[in-house]
């Protein structure tokens, strides 16, 4: 049974790096690496990221498909041929990652760290209104944005999720579907943790900011597709965001030329909200591989209806 | 039973919200608020802030003095008649935002927003090592350090805490007297929320600086007088200190020509750590009046052999 790596966006080193994890679990695991993959016959599960489109029309024994992080939006993008299953990672390091960031700007907010540094610079001491007092609303509610909410609520901060079907018994208060707007009228922080759908896709645009509260906080960490970007400066300058800390674009790394960069209320970083982490994905992909050796049922296997 | 309240740095609209409160409480309240206080025989009670030296002998028939906030440290600093009990205030909002600023602040370290922050400035896109791996040390473990242990351990990342003397069956890893440099050899990030006493004045200093981990991170937002602020750039640039975080100040304002205004490393709040807000505070006020009164142990009494 072959394996081979599709990731042409990543470099030899991180390629080496999970090589490197497979081959010490399965020492004589057959593997090929794009785009040097000559036996195509032989491939029956391929490891994915950001793949040329239409490659796995070229596979014709394909029977598992690994996302090499926790999204597979790159995947669900292009043609995916029926009844191939798709996984994905789920890494509590992620996950670590993830929330430590989301929190980190949502307490930056609430404490105006940005305010402070302004003037820091001009030498002011201003100790009036130390705290915007907030609500947090998680738009997205899996294993990232429930971890969100759950660590957010334990600092003692209100939590609110959103998502998009109705869910019975969950944990933190929660609207779905047809009630974004009475969700939003809860929040005046919005954190977008949404997976990326056609659905999804340029959920974050002009439409739903004016159903902001005013002066409400964004935070997208999910995809720079959810983000509708020329409807964000407009946003902020009707006073219907009041800032926005952004980890992903639609072109990354962001273009010299765009207007996000010299924007004072946008905090920029550069796609490092999480990161996979080889040591804890690589095995998972080995979990799956065996499970499909063994006719066993996969771990993290992605509803293909939903798309995530 | 009379009531005086010595509160001379407040504002008359701050004095106001506390006499609100105690009046609501207690409609019959006997209450002289300092410089007008005149009939000095009928004080059995003061309510202290930065009060004036030496103010507390003019008041033969005290009973009870109360803290305006957390720290005693600006009575202790004083002439305090024998007998005569101490109380602080325990705020839970308080430490809500004590807890909250000390995890902004030990999340940016961690995740460097400040490097992003200026790549940002130069429109650099470096996405190389995001995360600082961090082990975050408290020293001072009582109400306001306690909280901060659980609530940074709750995110997942190491914490252990310092603190004078032993003990047992503390929810987390700690340290005390004589095991400082044994504390410090675990930690790359110091969290100074000690009580201020005539033993941890000026504690942070260089030689505790000498005895840090290399790039060390610190967070003081305990008391000004902790620092010997001298030390502080000295050890920055010597890489003893990777930077701080500073909410207090040996002088407050922080004056315009103080060289802490113009290190990159270090960064500055107004002392809005945490607020005493009147409405949780003066209500506590207000019931070791009554406990006074009707002969009941009092609470949150201090020790004052401790100091805090």
């Amino acid at each position: 049974m072959g394996l081979a790596i599709v990731a042409p966006s990543k470099s030899k080193k991180e390629i080496a790096n999970w090589i490197a994890v497979f081959k010490e679990i399965d020492p004589h695991i057959e593997l090929q690496v794009y785009p040097d993959i000559s036996k195509k016959e032989s491939v029956e599960v391929v490891v994915l990221w950001q793949h040329p489109t239409g490659i796995l029309k070229e596979f014709p024994n394909l029977k598992l498909i690994c996302s090499m992080g926790s999204g597979v939006d790159h995947i669900m993008a292009d043609y995916v041929p029926d009844q191939v299953p798709i996984t994905r990672i789920v890494d509590p390091r992620l996950t670590f990652s993830m929330t430590n960031y989301v929190v980190m700007g949502i307490l930056n907010y609430h404490r105006q760290l940005l305010r402070y540094i302004r003037d820091k610079q001009s030498k002011t001491w201003d100790m009036t209104n130390p705290e915007i007092p907030i609500t947090v609303g998680v738009m997205g509610v899996g294993e990232l944005g429930g971890d969100v909410l759950d660590k957010v609520a334990g600092l003692g901060i209100s939590v609110i999720g959103y998502g998009n079907r109705p869910k019975s018994d969950f944990r933190h208060p929660y609207f779905h579907g047809e009630q974004l707007q009475e969700f939003l009228n809860e929040v005046n922080v919005v954190v977008c943790l949404l997976p990326l759908t056609p659905k999804t896709e340029g959920f974050l645009n002009k439409d739903l900011f004016q159903k902001f509260q005013k002066d409400t906080y964004l935070i997208n960490v999910a995809r720079g597709k959810h983000l509708i970007e020329a409807d964000l400066i407009p946003a902020i300058e009707s006073g219907h965001i009041s800032g926005a800390l952004l980890d992903v674009f639609q072109k990354e790394p962001l273009p010299d030329n765009h207007p996000f960069w010299e924007q004072e209320q946008i905090t920029i970083t550069p796609h490092i909200a999480s990161i996979t982490n080889h040591k804890a994905a690589a095995p998972q992909i080995m979990e799956n591989y065996r499970n499909l050796q063994q006719n066993l049922p996969l771990a993290n296997q992605i509803n293909k209806d939903q798309g995530y």
